[in-house]
């Protein structure tokens, strides 16, 4: 039943950032920067009387767990090593500050995702990786061109948006219609063809980002399907200083296209406060958003062969593309650098595991996951070998631990809250009960045990996928613990004499 | 002593939204929604040690204060009258959203500002408030025109940014030139002549507004007596989702006029990382910023007239301009609708005092203080039977009190922390020892006693000049409190029987 239920949301939200770490599914801080009071009209919205939970919930009684199969008194000694030498680095710090400050932003296409594969593949050489290479994945091309939203009627007015990625167009001299604000599909429903020649307006509050985004990814074909001309968002997040977020959206295919944006929680509470005034405020949208022909880009993947079981994988990473604004420094540069460094750290020490620690930066998780899926495509012959697989997409705010998949053998989830120990003292000891990432999804689907790295994500919301991610909102020290928290882990289920899982085969 | 330390900041910052009320220089909460992480290079900032307070200290020795000469008992009735109306209307919100929704952000000498004087003047008429009118001011008409700032090297890059009010133009082509970052003024003179040819910005973390936005008045100008060809300044707030805040400077006649703009703190910290890594970043700058002929405004005035003592006059209100972005809804469409709606609300109770109470609406505070130097020219003769002038020019957030200018005599201070004790019930009735405005600045130069109107501030530089400044950022809630804090003590100070200030003249 749980497996049926992760199926099911992975396949739902393939593209839009599928996996949902369930940390980050918890409902926002109470008061935060920039964020508008809580006015009748927010407080008034019935989205939250309905969030969804996209997890499987707790479960009512704990499956007791065997012993576990790892000594963890043999790995103090190099966790004590990796913990002391990744948080009197600067190294993670400064790749990632060169990612950002030099490359900056990487939509799958870009010259930038190519640089920044070229300057990882000759960095991880230097640093004296083992089969640093390059896997090819073809990847869509998608660009947003020139992009504009302004009121028309009652009062000529500039709105800031964002158009969401895949969208198409809107005709050269835009669309302009009158706005229909919702504040859920069931409002969407209950207007049905009244928004047909109309731009319907999702003005839907930040609850989580499972239950919020999927007006970002399916709301334009929802409103298609009664004949809207074309759909906006308000932006995912609990906090906005006139901030538009975009993000993937998916088309139904048996609904028209329609174009589709992010507007601010400024400018979709505007919008609420004129349609509930029945100002029938009209908008024009003009987009020149399109599909390029597909672009090569590639899977950066290195390694530290193992001793005694080089088949056998550990596998760790992060995506390296990123959405076209910012510098893609939390989403998912970060992700990439800790996961990156985590490799590198272990070579510097001295440290080769009995097994094989793989680093993957995989390209186009943001749009099309292409990466994920050439990755499952390409080593499908190794997988049974894949001892485990940890994705870091949560931003490198304060390391919390992992979230092992609710899938995984118990032998597996005793072992990592074992292991989990070494990390006390960095206060990175937490399992999570489930976790995965949407890179991994695609092997998780094929039985390895996946793991996603747990960050406090109180704040992820506030600049995902916006021009405000950036390097100054990371803290070297927590990019430092999240290295180390990496590191040790890899390290130790790499090299413990036993499987994680207590077979060769991972899995269920 | 406190008096000279008074005006020698008022003529200081004159133009630079002069007074800041004592409790807005707070330095920021410790954590904030995208508030950049404490990494090394921010707390390294020389600039806290050294900021200066702008107001006098608090006194070492209290003076004590003479009783009370106003016998609250009286004014419970009708204190509780105004509570329950204001905090049963929705007249102010509605108002605030039709200033902030329908005519939008108000800069001195846009159609925008015209129209809401008219629209007031027209809404306090039908109010029914006494001698309604608008009292033309000739104001400063400053235009933004297109503005863009980029990065040509080491990276190609577009940067976020808002010109400052005053500013002069760049060329056409722009200027393009290097970029030396400083930490503070000290920092810039010990690099003097260094800077020549080049584009100085000031990356100073904000501490509190009097410290920090000294570099956005006078920074151009520093910058300028060496050389410089344009500066930057990092925008005067403690968070930032790659927010510009614009706001007031002031050229210094001595020196050649160089264009100013407000750069992020995303692109303040992302220049200081080049900076410090050597890396010369280029830049370029275009602006069209210029002066427009002065242009025909207005302070608009309204009032209940006096019963017994019309000539006797307390006085609140707020500025109606606001800067070129956002709606200028907390700064300071509130402020005003505050001020207008306590008269609207006497009026509807009934409640005519022995005094005059008069709102005022003052015109150009953001980039000229005409509006607040015109009244007192145009009242000069009157400027002696000036009771009391409140101004409300902090947002609307939770109302705390007032604070009564330190000049203000012993028997006024004992009467209006008297008179606030008919606040406690809604925790508005806290007198702080100093405050003001820089709209009453002029009359208070004159002897007026001034006081500002109080608000929980620890939320405004996030949203202070900026795009986001917008109804959504106010609680109705909080607004309607506001109503009823001003409207308490404006009609208790209008009608008790004794003067404030134990005599019928005003001041010190």
């Amino acid at each position: 039943m749980r497996l049926l239920q992760l199926l099911a949301l992975v396949s739902t939200l393939i593209y839009a950032h599928a996996f949902v770490p369930q940390h980050l599914t918890q409902t926002p801080r109470p008061a935060a920067a920039g964020r508008p009071s809580q006015s009748a009209s927010q407080t008034a919205s019935p989205a939250s009387s309905q969030s969804p939970s996209p997890l499987p919930s707790p479960s009512p009684t704990p499956i007791p767990l065997p012993p576990p199969s790892v000594n963890i008194e043999n790995y103090r000694t190099p966790a004590g090593r990796i913990i002391g030498a990744a948080l009197t680095s600067d190294k993670a710090y400064a790749r990632l500050a060169h990612l950002t400050d030099h490359i900056g932003h990487r939509l799958s296409g870009s010259k930038s995702l190519e640089r920044a594969i070229e300057w990882a593949i000759a960095e991880m050489k230097s640093d004296g990786l083992d089969n640093v290479r390059a896997e090819k994945v073809l990847v869509p091309h998608w660009v947003r061109g020139e992009e504009s939203l302004e009121m028309i009627t009652p009062v000529p007015r500039k709105l800031t948006m964002l158009g969401l990625g895949n969208s198409v167009a809107t005709p050269a001299e835009g669309i302009a219609a009158e706005a229909v604000v919702v504040r859920s599909f069931d409002e969407l429903d209950a207007l049905g063809e009244r928004v047909r020649g109309k731009i319907v307006v999702y003005n839907v509050p930040f609850t989580n980002y499972g239950a919020t985004v999927r007006y970002r990814s399916s709301g334009a074909s929802r409103a298609a399907r009664y004949g809207a001309v074309a759909a906006l968002v308000r932006s995912i997040t609990p906090v906005s200083l006139q901030t538009p977020h975009t993000g993937a959206m998916i088309y139904d295919e048996q609904q028209p296209k329609i174009p589709t944006a992010a507007i601010t929680i400024e400018g979709s509470e505007l919008l609420q406060r004129m349609h509930d005034r029945g100002e029938r405020p009209t908008l024009r949208l003009k987009m020149e958003a399109r599909f390029l022909p597909d672009a090569e880009s590639a899977n950066v993947v290195a390694e530290i062969k193992g001793s005694e079981k080089p088949d056998e994988v550990v596998l760790v990473g992060g995506h390296f593309d990123s959405w076209d604004v910012g510098q893609g420094a939390h989403d998912d540069g970060g992700g990439c650098i800790m996961a990156w460094e985590a490799l590198r750290l272990l070579k510097e020490l001295g440290l080769r595991p009995r097994r094989t620690i793989r680093v993957v930066l995989y390209t186009n998780e943001e749009n099309g996951l292409r990466g994920g899926n050439a990755y499952r495509d390409a080593h499908r012959a190794e997988l049974s070998k894949h001892i485990l697989a940890i994705e870091s997409d949560s931003g490198v705010y304060r390391p919390q631990g992992f979230g092992l998949a609710a899938t995984a053998p118990p032998q597996a989830r005793a072992n990592l809250q074992e292991i989990a120990r070494l990390l006390a003292g960095i206060d990175a000891d937490r399992i999570a009960e489930n976790g995965g990432g949407a890179d991994i999804g695609p092997i998780m689907r094929e039985g390895v045990v996946g793991a996603s790295f747990n960050v406090d994500g109180s704040r992820y919301f506030d600049i995902h996928h916006t021009a405000a991610d950036t390097l100054d909102k990371i803290d070297p020290k927590n990019l430092a613990l999240c290295v180390a928290t990496m590191a040790v882990v890899a390290y130790t289920v790499a090299d413990m004499p036993q499987p994680l899982s207590g077979s060769t085969t991972a899995g269920k």
